[in-house]
């Protein structure tokens, strides 16, 4: 069982002892989404990754979940930088909103790939910091005591790094999110040998493997992404009308197959969206896919084709209600309507949370009358990007670690993967339970959690980074259960008179005549309520907003079984 | 494909033509849940089922949604009474609602568990309606023309019935839930004798089969009850502490699993939660489920009882934040706790829509170091209720029907149904897609949709029935994204001159400081707006109030990208 953390201190000034290097999660560990990680040597700060969250349903009015950085903040002129493993937005998509609070020249490493999204993205943003490039077994030295060397993984975005990351403490793996592919489809294998090397070479072996735990809880191994070409291949050959296929913008090797599908079948591929637009054409310019078919990126330009001719590529395979597909399934798309005949495949998981959406969707694109092919009834449509357990056995015996924290996934992922690591033999105190905020502090001659650092979720709401707190949320969750009413009343400076109201209005309490007949009841409420108030409470605004508040709130309750939130103001004049 | 809905006519005092049997859905038919099937043969009106929805996370604040029986409350003196299958809540649950808006001596009609359970469910809710007792293979005579007989089917909770119902025009099937069993627990089994006896009888065979459509999407047969047996042993026989099960409270076929393991392994069983308590008293009240173990209906007494001998079965498998399961899991139940050694058995299924609440409450299962198996990491240790594909294949060649509606599920699952109905050799003209709220007229000459009868979801919420309509869940929605602004302006009656304010307030718009400046920058913006309508305008508060509502509108989107709901209000003294 993992240390009390309320117990722990908190580590504000205590520097960590020579030869000894600190592990410090942000984000990422104990839920999926927001991953980040820190690494502190001798003063030095490293980041590696700084993704962001989609918020939960009970997050309400939030677009995006970022980690809280003070730490880092308050030591910035020790950050050396920040290295990314790969696209995805729950390693980068924190970037956009972190960026303005660091120093300009601060340095973002990440693949090929990997940069070249992000300096379109963040342009967008209108952003332009100093992004360097990485390639995999070249090292990088960052500051006086890092020593970085990005190995090759499999996963579903190709330029996928793991990081031996070198201190003179010991060297760390951050395996990044990573799968064990026997036959990927770009051809980029596995490390084994960059992995191997730490392993077997001649300084002592891995000191610490922080390892993805996303699919701990599934038996088996992972199947390799080219499993899923024979399916959509049978798929496209069988349909006869017009094909939409969906897909992640970012899963490029499910593209770059589609793309050659298509050509094997003469068919025209058209994209959708504007993530899939940007990320085929930043992908082809550096080369990391190819385009064999007849290719328009612009879904308006399908209508002079035959319907039998188009495939049409886009995003919106979680049901998300801007998405282009999600418009296609509704009528209300500009261009790409769908018909009987027509195919639709959903080549992505259900990610748990959006099945409702997903299903609606589903529902909608079956009453066109199309063939609709998902996860759900074709087997094989889909492969996940991360290991299954018996690749995260692989993983341990390849690089038998001193140590093993489990990063990237929910608390029963964490579990999940501490449990198989000790069926292969690790020591129950050779595996550590680190939560986000836990200060882990390793050397040679052990790993300790020694403290907890600054770290939470920040919510990002439109223009605002982190003003909506926990008591604003509650607040909205209260306003979407009963709605509000609001109450007003104006009384005299002088003599506490009532001039004017109580005026009730309501907004998401109850159907218009309801609510108009009740609260015409409820003015009488607010009335006695006042006038019971004695002369001091009737000084003392604060007083009368309890006492009419709680009246209101009585007489509400009985009569409808429901709590709007009131908000009474009393206007002196 | 189904005509086109709008181009019906509306069915306002159309009777139906002698021989011609009307079949109209008000619920189930397109969504899971709500289900409620109305059929009218010479002004007589038969109800089958009257459920309840649960909400979907849009529907905001609301309790329950339930049908619209317009219909039936129209022609009232040509109603013969309610006719349920079964005793789940989205075939029964509507009643406590629809009850008070009908005459008194309303014949209700079910088994004798599914009558057992109303008369206590209903007596909480002050209600004490006419039930009457069905018995499998006992025909019963309703009205003039409804001659009804109950088939005994398997399903997920015991004594569940599906229906012939005769009339002149014909015999329809109607299924209810049901799934094929071949080893039910209880030792009653699917009645195949009593189904075939219509399709071969002297009568013409069945007229129209309406079939459950839940699992069309799942191929092969639905596994038995009796498979859940030995995988529940087996947890039950190795785990070494407490133990607690969670499952439905009306899925008494397990709950009767468990006990008799219990008694094998010399367990106690303890329950936890209301309906759970009610329903296993109810059930061994009426001899339909056993007791052979230790048993006591109260957790708070298992205190006494060494943790190796318990069991707790409780509700909670959703995830529900009032369940005994969560307020165990998050260690405020008020006497059962979970420590490491314990066993936690999940014993159903994920619904979905409540995955991430299922995997939150399993993440703080893991979190006390206890043993969590659930459907995700241990096959067979739930069965489902309905028939699988080929269980609907075997029903259609077991009855022949002339005509198939498909009933209970979404439209992806009625889409499914008829499809494998044509791979079973029915015409497409056989086979008739139904929606709430269509009239289908049928009788030996044929089927045809003739019109549509009023339906709708009608939401209900604390005591209001029905006064929660779409615009107020829409004013919930707006409040839940962005808070609600509130803006007051006193002015004199006499000259239009501002006497007070503006003030502004917010609710759940952003934190306190944020708000508070912003806010104060706006009240000039407010003020400007008002200042800027013409003398005519300031006569009319609706026209101020537009105003003002439109110059802060965009303001806020300015300065901070959000939208709140804005509440103007212009008081005149």
């Amino acid at each position: 069982m993992p240390k009390n953390r309320k117990e722990l201190p908190k580590l504000d000034g205590m520097k960590p002892k020579d030869g000894v290097l600190r592990v410090m999660p942000l984000g990422g560990v104990g839920e999926i989404g927001m991953n980040c990680m820190l690494f502190e040597y001798n003063g030095e700060i490293l980041m590696v990754d700084c993704g962001q969250m989609l918020p939960d349903e009970d997050m309400l009015g939030v677009d995006y979940v970022i980690p809280d950085i003070s730490y880092v903040l308050e030591r910035i002129d020790r950050f050396v930088g920040i290295v990314l493993t790969h696209a995805h937005e729950d390693h980068v998509g924190a970037l956009p909103y972190i960026i303005p609070q660091l120093p300009e020249k601060t340095p973002i490493y990440g693949s090929e790939l990997t940069i070249s999204l992000q300096k379109e993205k963040l342009k967008e943003h209108g952003l332009a910091p100093n992004l360097k490039l990485l390639t995999a077994r070249e090292k990088l030295e960052l500051g006086e005591h890092f020593t970085i060397e990005p190995l090759s993984v499999t996963h579903s975005i190709i330029d996928s790094f793991a990081l031996a990351i070198t201190t003179p403490a010991g060297t760390v793996i951050h395996s990044g999110d990573y799968k064990i592919d026997p036959a990927p489809t770009d051809g980029v294998n596995f490390d084994f040998h960059g992995f191997s090397s730490y392993a077997e070479g001649p300084d002592e072996g891995v000191l610490l493997l922080l390892g993805d735990s996303t699919n701990a809880d599934r038996p088996g191994m992972c199947p390799s992404e080219s499993g899923v070409i024979p399916v959509l291949s049978r798929l496209i050959r069988e349909a006869t009308g017009q094909i939409i296929i969906s897909c992640f913008a970012s899963s490029l090797h499910r593209i770059q197959t589609v793309l050659n599908i298509a050509a094997q079948y003469g068919r025209t591929v058209f994209t959708a969206g504007l993530n899939m637009e940007r990320n085929i054409r930043v992908a082809s310019q550096i080369g990391a896919i190819e385009i064999p078919c007849d290719f328009v990126p612009d879904a308006d330009k399908a209508k002079g084709y035959p319907r039998e001719k188009r495939i049409i590529l886009t995003t919106g395979s979680q049901g998300e209600p801007l998405s282009a597909l999600y418009r296609m399934a509704f009528g209300s798309h500009r261009s790409i309507d769908i018909q009987e005949g027509d195919t639709v495949i959903i080549s992505a998981r259900l990610i748990p949370g959006n099945e409702k959406a997903i299903y609606r969707l589903i529902n909608h694109l079956f009453r066109h009358g199309a063939k609709i092919h998902y996860s759900g009834n074709t087997p094989g449509i889909h492969a996940s990007g991360h290991a299954y357990r018996d690749d995260m056995r692989h993983l341990i015996n390849l690089l038998n670690p001193r140590f093993l924290v489990p990063i990237h996934g929910e608390y029963r992922h964490l579990r999940e993967h501490m449990s198989l690591a000790i069926e292969s033999g690790m020591q129950e105190d050779e595996i550590l339970h680190l939560e986000n905020g836990d200060c882990l502090e390793i050397s040679r001659k052990g790993a300790d959690v020694i403290g907890r650092i600054p770290h939470g979720r920040v919510f990002v709401d439109g223009k605002g980074i982190g003003d909506v707190e926990e008591v604003v949320i509650r607040d909205r969750k209260y306003l979407s259960e009963d709605g509000v009413v609001m109450v007003i009343l104006s009384v005299s400076r002088d003599n506490g008179e009532v001039l004017g109201g109580p005026y009730l209005h309501s907004r998401g309490f109850m159907s218009e005549e309801g609510a108009e007949a009740i609260l015409e009841d409820a003015r009488q409420i607010v009335l006695d309520a006042y006038n019971d108030t004695d002369a001091e409470g009737k000084e003392e605004s604060s007083v009368v907003q309890a006492n009419v508040k709680k009246a209101l709130r009585g007489f509400l309750k009985q009569k409808t079984r429901r709590f709007p939130v009131i908000l009474p103001l009393i206007m002196e004049i």
